[in-house]
């Protein structure tokens, strides 16, 4: 254990009269309040394993120190995070960076960290050392049939890796695409991607899911072949009912009315879940919350609402994770950074007076609709997650006992400054 | 007449020596000579009755002179520009902006141009004086079933006015959207307009389609409701086989790869046609070809192959309509700019060698498919267009013409310098 | 009076408790609590003539009812404004839609309102009446020297009217630019707008200053003559002192870093100031904080910081306006949330801990330097900006006693449902 | 030698006949023919030497084959692009990758291939391994004094590899930026920068130049401390008359009118010259002229009209240079294809009539003005560029005699499958 919980304990109670003063402030004017402190102890972020190491760009690498050198390690970083927010009890594997060699004690070892396996990921967008054929240009996707039968058959086995683990859902990003006009035969590139993902929709567990993830560039910088919301939904529906639409915050042209995708998948049965982030320019794969985070807000809104609407239960149902590159910030702050702005948003979204919205709506009253939605994100709701964390157990505030308990230091006595976590 | 036959016929015989050495030269490179001109020949775009006057912006307006004041007028515009570029045979009517009081004889008139009617428009983005119920919030998605209702009954009425001209397709473009966060519920948005949209469908003609087009923002700058591809093709599925997508060049979030939206569409059969204009920032509304006419032609490319694929005949099935505004030129000028460009990308695309082109693809040689495209995009086929023309008895060099003419002049001398067209 | 002083304290009363519970608890935390309200006491934002009537789009108008018909009704809606939210001391007139006929008259109507007059505007992007020369292809920077002479006397003539109206700036807004390649020489375009403007600024009085505004596009759509902050600036260099660069938010390309530019032009001494608003795809021109606060918070931080490094007092060097269009709401309802959400990001910076940034950025610290400024902006400043309004004598809730009032539909009941405010 | 100069003349010689049709065609209509021929042969672009290599994103690197392995088989690529088109007469080299041992030596070795070597680039965005302070945070905008030296130090290195070479220009473009809001002072930023530019600019021999590039994101994604020319400008017209502005076509917002930049940089006498490459969606770094080539004629429209008013000969001073990235494409090819798109450009810019255009926007026609740019744009100009590589010596078809000779194939016989091009 990094983190002792008799170190996060002496923390809180160092700040407990000041976030009680806080707490009573702001609880005092929300209403349902055990309803709203329940829903955000519940709610739980994973995190991917790649994250645990810092990031890089085409133009370079600047390496952290003491990352995580196994799958162990990062798991290791992981209930760290989880023991400081109490909000992030999974982990997202990613095949072949992260291949257990044995299932039954790596999942020991996530257990004694309060951890379970969220989805899987496959990778084609990389050529593994032993890999007979090249996913240069595309894998899914291809015009040789033969590619696409060894990455289908990857994406196969990345499930079988997941079944050993518990979990119960592959995440799909597809990077195929093109760079040029002309390169690629848009329809074929298409049928020849629903082909494989059928092939490996037949390979899904009964209780399994497949999440088609869809991004416009990058790395290729013409055409991606899952390219846009339409294009994955197109893709799930023909698939069948196992399959949804993966919603990556990042992933969209410039401008787009993110909440409103979110809100029809959500309309449709067919929103999977998120991948976070925060963006200026492209996939910039920055901190949550660190740029827009109203349009972070405005999207949980909509969750709030839809789901309500459906009567679904979060929780179960939709795939929360953090994806980012963390290049100029040790990665488990920006991970603690990235769940905290992720509950604010909800916490906000929790507040907002849906009786008195729906009223604005239907009269068109769009100063009263906006006045409404900023009430909500007004609010500083810091102290309700505070709480919320508390009653898990977990730190007032983790970046505080993050930073005092100097984690990374231990990490680089422990594991050496040049580490290199592996997949980056 | 605006253009006598005689005059077109005294200009083309002084080009005549000079285009037929130009002719001579590309032609010799072209295999299936006679089949790219006959195609170029076939090929029209219709005028849509709105684009034979200045616009303007929400910043003002600068009339020009001789604007067609009646919808006869505007029939003769259309009849003018098709004497000189054999390539818009027909007229798209936007109602209640051209209500025909006559039909039979406005078909007469038409008729006696060479024009027949293209799709007819509704009109649901603006108050007309006599309307009991305002569009300010929308209208087939709007909160008010009555407001519904109303935009429903006009649409239908639209159909009919189409019928009583022989027109066969409604096309919709619903500005309906939001701008401001709350202001609208998505989802509700989404049903009403689904709902409005089922009962117009009804009301179709048996041999009528209904093309449904989308567009990002403006006139509402947060949401609009059916704001890209992936919305309208939900929509045109659950409406059934007569309706599908229609695509507006301009209606796009920077940096979209169009021509794949293209390609998509027609391999689901649910392309409608087109609104040709070019852009640089949103909907600019600027003549085809003027900001990046490769992306016309690699769009064009999309259409040659994907109908070839699906063996159709494009006149018939595909709707093609221009859909600019003309704030700086003289709207007759424009139009002739526009066509112009429209049928030298169809022409370039019907020069790429198709057979090496897949080849290409199927070994994933970027060089060679780039050579490819390019190749057919730089030759110059200009003398193969001005060829088409004049075997259908057009100008050789139509804007030549229109000018030496001074059929601008003679307009305001008929029409007066400070006319409006209507709808402007 | 539309608002008169007692009813706003019978409503203050009513809210009196719960706002000094709110106070009470906020400025606790406050450092400098008293210097921090003042400031936000001093600050008052100019409300542009032309922002209240309903505005529009090309594609048409909705209008309201009880439009300001007179230059009267204009002061007299923005006293309103100032006397519920007592940061809108002044009007920014639009010459020639509000040409005052007599000034000593309409400054004391100014007066009674506690208003003065704030930077007055020029308008060669359209054409008036009796105008003998078309701004059709722009006017300061027109290739004809007749066109350029006009446009130059009515920016003097400008200057003459805010002289007598106690105003002492002149804000130029510039249209000219061009729709399609090739139609202007950007050379000569950007020399003949230096001249002019030099023409301009030689007139200027003693204390007067000209700023000179940029944007990207629109009315024109391929380029614009002042385009971007790095044409204003340097137009602004050449021309001397007296000019500096107008900021107006929605006038960027997408996802431009706007906070750097004000940084810098705060660091050249060329910052002349603002005109807020929010938009999400072009110059959408909405409530300002109605999209990104964050943003509009990152832009006071960079103030704030900028100020006090120069030792600048803002209320006289940098002009603050709202430039926004209300299509779908009430335009006095849309002003009041405009200067609410600029006073929280001005209150929000206020707060930043700016000492510790400063270190966070000398270590390159990105979580604490994050960290930091989020502090700030998840603070509910609310009860701040209500205690320094209240000091002022203005409104606890300005919205909420302008809608308790019914002050819209008594305007109404007076100046008639179908009035358009001049200039609309 | 790569490519034999018989092997070349053979491949001439059947293409002799076809060609002296195609050449005679065009030639006919083009005025001063003997001149633009002249400036054709004249033009050349230098090829960086990072470019010779396969390139890769953040998510992977699909390698070639046969790469350079040394500074001397780089330059052995380039004697081979030179050979077949000759407008690739220099290299530019890359400091720390290419630093020469024996500058003699390496200089003999390119003039044996006729090549000189362009502008110097330092690199302070990677962390070399010998390297006593990091990058990670910036280099010359470092809050850091003795990153900052550091920093300096290598550029005055690069200067002093530069003279051995007989190069006379330094080429800076620096990554420093952030990638959170507050990370970053921009103005101390800035600062720091200026100063650091100030002891590189003092280090400048006589005859040099020292090249500021902007660039708005990546691979920082929240700030770039020369972000856009505005502020490269403002740096350069504080460094002094050796320092200009270089223009990288992808290093611009989305939708940003760059041929308006190019033309006020020529304007101030502050345009240092060009990186090209072509891009969709951000700095895509694809092959010149494959997006979207009527910018790039539109770019060299501004370059000869601007040039041919200041009287400039370009070969001299205007650095010109190709940087892009080949991902999916034999880097060889993908330089050709980019040399030829240039060509193009450039000789269909040489065919505006400038006389007819000069008229046209002096009379505000703006439809004259579309079809002049046009005429000159949609003539096929490949026949004159064939032509003038015929009189240099070079290869009528450049990309084809590559491929019948097999050379990729050689390539990899000698070097290998395996080698990757250093700096990649």
């Amino acid at each position: 254990m990094l983190i002792e919980k008799s170190r996060i304990d002496e923390a809180n109670h160092q700040l407990s009269n000041k976030h009680q003063r806080q707490f009573d402030y702001v609880a005092a004017d929300v209403k349902n309040l055990d309803e709203v402190i329940q829903k955000i102890q519940a709610f739980n972020i994973a995190i991917p394993s790649w994250a645990l190491g810092t990031g890089g760009t085409r133009f370079g690498r600047f390496s952290g120190g003491g990352e995580p050198r196994t799958l162990e390690e990062k798991i290791e970083d992981v209930g760290a995070i989880h023991a400081l927010n109490k909000s992030s009890n999974s982990i997202s594997l990613h095949i072949p960076w992260d291949i257990p060699s044995n299932a039954d004690a790596i999942k020991a070892v996530a257990a004694h960290h309060g951890l379970r396996f969220d989805a899987v990921n496959s990778n084609t967008f990389q050529d593994q050392k032993d890999q007979s054929l090249s996913y240069k240009f595309g894998s899914l996707h291809h015009s040789d049939k033969a590619v696409r039968k060894q990455a289908v058959e990857h994406n196969i086995e990345v499930i079988k890796y997941g079944v050993e683990l518990g979990s119960n859902a592959l995440s799909v990003w597809l990077a195929d695409g093109s760079s040029f006009p002309g390169q690629l035969n848009f329809r074929n590139a298409f049928q020849n991607t629903l082909e494989s993902l059928q092939e490996i929709y037949a390979a899904l567990p009964q209780d399994w899911k497949v999440w088609v993830e869809y991004k416009p560039y990058e790395p290729y910088f013409y055409s991606t072949t899952i390219g846009d919301w339409g294009q994955s939904l197109l893709l799930a529906n023909k698939l069948g009912p196992k399959a949804s639409t993966l919603v990556d915050l990042g992933h969209h042209l410039p401008n787009t009315n993110i909440e409103q995708i979110v809100s029809l998948l959500l309309m449709e049965g067919k929103l999977a879940g998120f991948h976070f982030n925060d963006s200026k320019y492209g996939d910039d794969d920055l901190t949550v919350g660190s740029i827009n985070p109203y349009q972070l807000f405005l999207i949980f809104n909509e969750l709030v609402e839809g789901m309500d609407a459906r009567g679904m239960a979060h929780a179960t149902s939709i795939g929360w994770m953090i994806d980012a590159s963390h290049n100029v910030k040790d990665p488990i702050e920006d991970l603690l950074q990235s769940v905290e702005a992720i509950k604010i948003a909800y916490a906000q979204a929790l507040l907002v007076d849906t009786a008195a919205l729906k009223q604005a709506q239907e009269s068109n009253d769009a100063v009263a609709a906006q006045e409404i939605l900023q009430a909500a994100y007004r609010t500083d709701v810091r102290p309700l997650i505070a709480e919320a964390r508390l009653r898990e157990g977990g730190a007032l505030n983790p970046l505080g006992v993050y930073r005092s308990l100097d984690v990374r230091s231990n990490l680089i006595k422990e594991r050496g400054q040049n580490t290199v976590a592996t997949g980056l």
